[in-house]
């Protein structure tokens, strides 16, 4: 299993760093975010070292995300929370911090102070239909792992 | 296939509102946000209606996410971003603003002034493993669908 010494998630994964964990199966560990966004806020990692999302096959892809249903009714159980935010950051511009694909499931209350910055804007005319061609086109090229 | 006729999501997947749709099968739709956070952010939702991620069935959730990192990756190429976040908002609380379950997939660049807001705590001694305890105890009881 592809491991990288350095990486402070695959060292929680060999044990080497403590963590409290959660859960825990033969390709996913779930523990608590040592500095949490909010009380319960748990991260979900994949045992082999990927940096990315889009480095990880679709098979492991969809055996994590099996688990996120049944952890998010866990979280609001145990927390209370009216909700929660599910988050993967890739990439440093994109707020990554440890380059070992991570999910966040981060709990919210009304006025908490949390939250993704909206900022919403809108399309030119034609300029829509031009990005959902060129994705087209490249989802064409782009074969799944 | 449920489906609420009051669902703006729901309207799109029957075609009864327009789209700028990117994929689909029989399960999904991916479409283009039409107040996008950033060029080309785009939006992955399940045919069926479902409110939450919590109310989706184990195996629905990880036919969503076997296409997430191939759709990650053409996101990367079309729009030229430096990395993305994947955002699912569970609750009005948590900024959910259409009821029917959604992935939104959104580029980023170094400066964009987007990203989560990220105000890191910490746990009081002995809180944390309390709360992994309430995990594993809940967890233990609550079912997969």
């Amino acid at each position: 299993m592809a491991r990288d010494p350095n990486c402070v998630f695959c060292r929680i994964i060999s044990a080497e760093l403590p963590a409290q964990v959660i859960s825990e199966n033969e390709s996913f560990l779930v523990f608590l975010d040592v500095a949490p966004l909010a009380e319960g806020h748990i991260l979900v990692v994949v045992r082999q070292h990927y940096a990315n999302l889009t480095d990880l096959p679709a098979d492991a892809s969809a055996r994590l995300a099996a688990m996120l249903p049944r952890l998010g009714r866990a979280l609001l159980e145990v927390t209370g929370a009216e909700g929660f935010n599910l988050l993967v950051n890739q990439g440093a511009a994109a707020g990554q911090s440890v380059s070992h694909l991570h999910v966040h499931l981060i709990p919210r209350k009304a006025g908490d102070g949390l939250g993704y910055r909206w900022n919403a804007g809108s399309y030119m005319e034609g300029r829509a239909a031009e990005l959902a061609n060129a994705y087209q086109d490249t989802l064409a090229r782009v074969a799944a792992r």
